[in-house]
């Protein structure tokens, strides 16, 4: 039998039916008119989305590492120094991408549960008064650790240090499922994907482009045709694209931002926190720990839970599949069999929560793991029954 | 935000996503070849359900109650004497359908939580030398009480008393979930429904039909056009259909077929087994029982909860929809607010039907039920997690 | 390769994308305040459709044939006279449901290709004076000829007459194609069915029901059961229904409404009667004529032309299934091989008309029948090119 | 109204029902085998379809644009010449990529109606004799002006000239749809795209990688990451993917490759040749000629008619979009309103394209141009109907 478990992957996330039949469309031209009116109000309601004033949203055809791409290959030089922390999978690959890149990447090696330390950013930054930095790249979520970093604090650095650095911000495991404040944090690039916090499908890099960094983008001499910014808004001016758009899923991203306002952008982030806090209070059920090393580090789309001594995340998230048909997260580089991960974002009930928590602890029973079946589901009831005002579940 | 929480109502199940799809198709010539390819598949794979050996199959667009209504007008005339047992509200239903068709119905009452009473009908059938009974009508499961009735053993009854009646069984919520043995049990019709084993929508009444019920066809004076299966046999044999079908449907029962069948019907049966068993050791932790008076009566496709002394089973009903977007059944006719009912068939998985037991346990303790959060679940996952041989979940 | 070419045969129509996906949805508890959310407007704008002012909608899990049994079996007692003209496939199979329901039908026979006869209609009405006659029958459009009927004129008959007969119309494949005045024609019951101008899958009967109908019901003692108006009206009033519904139709049917509306219904019927012009234009240009005897008896649903003397039109019908793809509705009864039928109703646009017509030429040369390819079309064109304004096509 | 007109631009083309649902799946977590088993037959099927014999197939989330960038990013490296002809708006923006990304375009500009110049080509790679052409650039079809180019012919150039450098094909707009041969002719790399012979939604670029590319991408130092061969092939060799890929297109792709298979690669490559010579015939019916400029550059998959002196390809297009909701394509860059396209590949019918023919003549009318209706039609119908075997239309 098929069967419809959700999945509990820190994305792509379970995929709501308005949206599956938004995205599933008949052929339509790109070129026509009709095609403006499915890309404009995506484009409007990504800007409430990212709390952006000013600058322009960019929509590629793409994911969240052609994000990243698009996010340095648009701004910045062969050579350009770049101030990054690491500390954790998703940090590192976007540093990797800019070295291969040809940047200079200043590297500030953090511990993995920890988030991006501001007070050596700030001083790096200080120490920097040539300005050769050119960018400070974060991850506001890393998506490996379940951790969040405190952007608006890197703002407060890079003013602290009078420092002109571009902020770029990956943002694709936190938009739409966290707070986030473009302008209030004054980010210069803010990357998003389609397939966390909007619901949708892998396959749009979405961008948030503050007119400074538009500005950047005039000297950038990386070398980018497919990822230009400067193409994408020439043929948006004239009302299309450079090139074939994916036109469902952007008629499906039209759909996503209708589904998050009609919820209430406050609303989902609630509901996001209550849904994170329920799983975290059944992993202190379990006995166990998030790996995000303090409670304001906490992410509220990912947890990575850290398994006891002498057992193995990735045990369990291989159990879960093979013999329940529920996918979790494994953990990942540093983290690898360390952890497994709960995702906990985009399209959730308390029901659906429950259910990945009660499979959870039937793997952990399986493998002889100390725990008591029903515990840390019982933490979670009791939390989600207590604090349902916020976010009534609505049947379809 | 929609979300997709499984239904826990014992009917419409929740519909496979394959099912969805083979049902949603563009409009296809009902009198073309192309309506034979998908029509024959799903009669024969509806023979092999019902076990039958001779007779024939009929689907009708229309519900358990036009099939209910279909097998009494195609067997019956006015005046005609039936034997039926109540003990639940669709036992009831028919035996009401059957008076308002002028038939005159010789009613066992019957204690709800009970199944049909196989001495009185034995006793009833004996008494009857004069054989005016034409039919005898059994549910097979009370959908009311969650109660199975043994049909073999009302064949044995029949045999026993040397009576000719017809046996007219209501599996609407039995077939395709439980064992059913039309040959083997001398079923003359058995109605089932297209939205309950079947995991279809509501919209098809589907027969079987013995050699000896289309004997009585030929004499019944019910009248009858729509509901007519001489109308139908023939076009059948003519490729056809005597009026316009539903296409979609029919092409998703072909797929409904193939996907019991893929999972082997003795693997479809054991798995509602199974579920059923992990939802009566859940209602035992919560310290309640099932309706149905002993364990051999149990259904495999609903429990009814008998609740508390105090307590109200349209209360949690209606909070787990109203609060938790969750649907189960509500308790009807004398058990009303009694029970509350968790239908557990169709398309269900370990981990759909821990969701609900959750659900059903947060409700319980928001209205000051004394019943112990998680226990319920950690029953039925005990249970689960140690039988799970049998029907390893699969990723769809 | 599959194709995508549109049907024409006079039913089931072309299905709307959007009215698909209204229709394919996750199972809902029918219970539910959710179904009451879909019914209600669905319901609401029936009446407008018919141009209702009193009395009651009636929504069955049915096709047309049942929506005919029970607008007789809610109204009429075995024995009673009803009074029905004969003149195609359709107003037969009425007539042959009434006898086998017990009514005694005065039969009007009427030449094939005619309409209801007014005149003889009224004779008849006066010649019963002891008002014996309960109910007149009569079919709106005849689907097998293609020809409209007055209703109105019948009810001017009924007035003239002083009879006190009920009007009983199958509007199946007219309504929402062509003007339907409930009211204003007197009707006393109208049944459509949802697969033709409602663009849906078959499955639902949709029935209005007058005052004067609605006290007949308390009277009629035609048994009944699935087709009780009582018992719906009863469950409708309690916010639900007496047996499961079919959700899906039910929700495609409130967006059918919603895209009839958002057309105009004028605009709606404008654009039929602009596609059948087409149609007869090329069926001119063919050197072939409708079987419809006089113009104002042409339906705006469906053409049924009269191919040439020594040509079978279920030849071409075939032809173009196997060769091309496309569905033509063959000839029935009486018209069997002398007419082939094109509909053209529902979802259509000038486009895919051209399509069908093209074909049906194709077909003529292939077959050998002596016809100028491109001759059909090519007055389709003109006339659909210089009679745009009503009914532009717009761009999904 | 909505409308399911078909689009007959030259790419994306329309969906069929099939690959829809395909593509239409709920989330899946890509790290499980679930996703190996969609994956891996598509790249099979990948391989069959370029009639490749060595080598690996690349998959990127992006579009046609993103393979020409992988392309040249993976086997280039700064300041590289390439020789490339130019002569059409694709094939132009291939050679501004080029030069946006560091190398140096040796161009041999080609009237537009004219293919690959071979004699030329072959003259400029002789004339280098010290090998500096790494990669000669070529345009299979280009689908602004409808011309098929000879790539064996360039081939046979590069093997004449005994010149070592890459062959790099922009198949887009051929692959699937007209024959292509990678081993056969030597192609280096051959980019395709989902949204035309493969019916699916934009949003992959295909890439077959010959042994010989897949060692200049070794050496070759342009910047890239989210295109980079090797990261794609690190983790297909894991089993997984470098990042998150759009699965639903890759499970669409194989049920694409599938359908291919099912008609016949060679039945297909006949369908669109029947399809575009019905095309031209209709043209030549009109008085107008294609683009290309002699029958053995004629594109099947798109025709690029020449209006008359004094008309405009562009009004016909939008007339057609707002007049009649049907989709054709303008004329872009050197031959802007002096042609409009037809596109005539992917899942399309006879039935189909004659309703593109009939809708443009409709077009040609109201603008007055001097054009018979139905002529173009009927030169097409006559086509059609005689030369069926090949790829009769199959019912869906």
């Amino acid at each position: 039998m098929s069967t419809h478990n959700p999945v509990f992957i820190p994305g792509p996330t379970n995929i709501p039916e308005e949206i599956r039949k938004a995205c599933d469309i008949p052929t339509l031209d790109h070129r026509s008119p009709a095609f403006a009116r499915l890309f404009k109000p995506a484009v409007a309601g990504i800007r409430r989305v990212l709390a952006m004033d000013q600058g322009e949203i960019i929509i590629l055809p793409s994911t969240g590492t052609g994000g990243w791409e698009a996010a340095i290959t648009n701004t910045l030089s062969s050579g350009d120094k770049v101030l990054a922390p690491r500390f954790g999978m998703f940090s590192h690959r976007w540093i990797d991408l800019c070295q291969r890149h040809g940047l200079d990447v200043q590297i500030i090696e953090t511990p993995w549960g920890q988030g991006a330390p501001l007070a050596e950013i700030e001083a790096a930054l200080r120490a920097d008064s040539a300005h050769e930095i050119k960018a400070v790249l974060a991850t506001h979520n890393e998506t490996a650790t379940g951790v969040r970093s405190d952007i608006a604090g890197i703002r407060r650095a890079l003013d602290a240090a009078g420092h002109p650095a571009l902020l770029l911000v990956d943002g694709v495991s936190s938009i739409g499922s966290m707070p986030f404040d473009m302008a209030g944090w004054g980010v210069d690039i803010a990357v998003a994907g389609s397939q966390k916090g909007f619901m949708l499908p892998a396959g749009l890099a979405i961008l948030g482009v503050s007119p400074k960094a538009l500005n950047a983008m005039e000297k950038a001499t990386l070398p980018r045709t497919f990822f230009d910014f400067r193409d994408m808004l020439a043929a948006y001016a004239a009302g299309g694209y450079p090139y074939t758009p994916a036109v469902g899923l952007i008629a499906g991203l039209a759909k996503a931002i209708e589904m998050l306002e009609d919820e209430g952008l406050e609303n989902v982030y609630a509901r996001h926190h209550r849904l994170a806090e329920a799983t975290r209070r059944a992993v202190a059920a379990w006995g166990m720990r998030p790996c995000a090393a303090t409670p304001e580090l906490y992410s509220d789309t990912v947890t990575a839970v850290v398994v006891p001594e002498g057992c193995n995340g990735t045990d369990l998230v291989q159990l879960a599949a093979s013999k329940y048909g529920v996918a979790f997260g494994v953990g990942l580089g540093e983290v690898a069999g360390k952890v497994f991960r709960i995702g906990h974002l985009g399209m959730l009930s308390d029901v659906m929560l429950l259910s990945g928590l009660a499979t959870a602890e039937m793997c952990m029973a399986d493998l002889g793991w100390d725990v008591q079946l029903g515990s840390g589901v019982a933490a979670a009831q009791e939390y989600l029954r207590n604090s349902a005002g916020v976010a009534l579940a609505r049947a379809a």
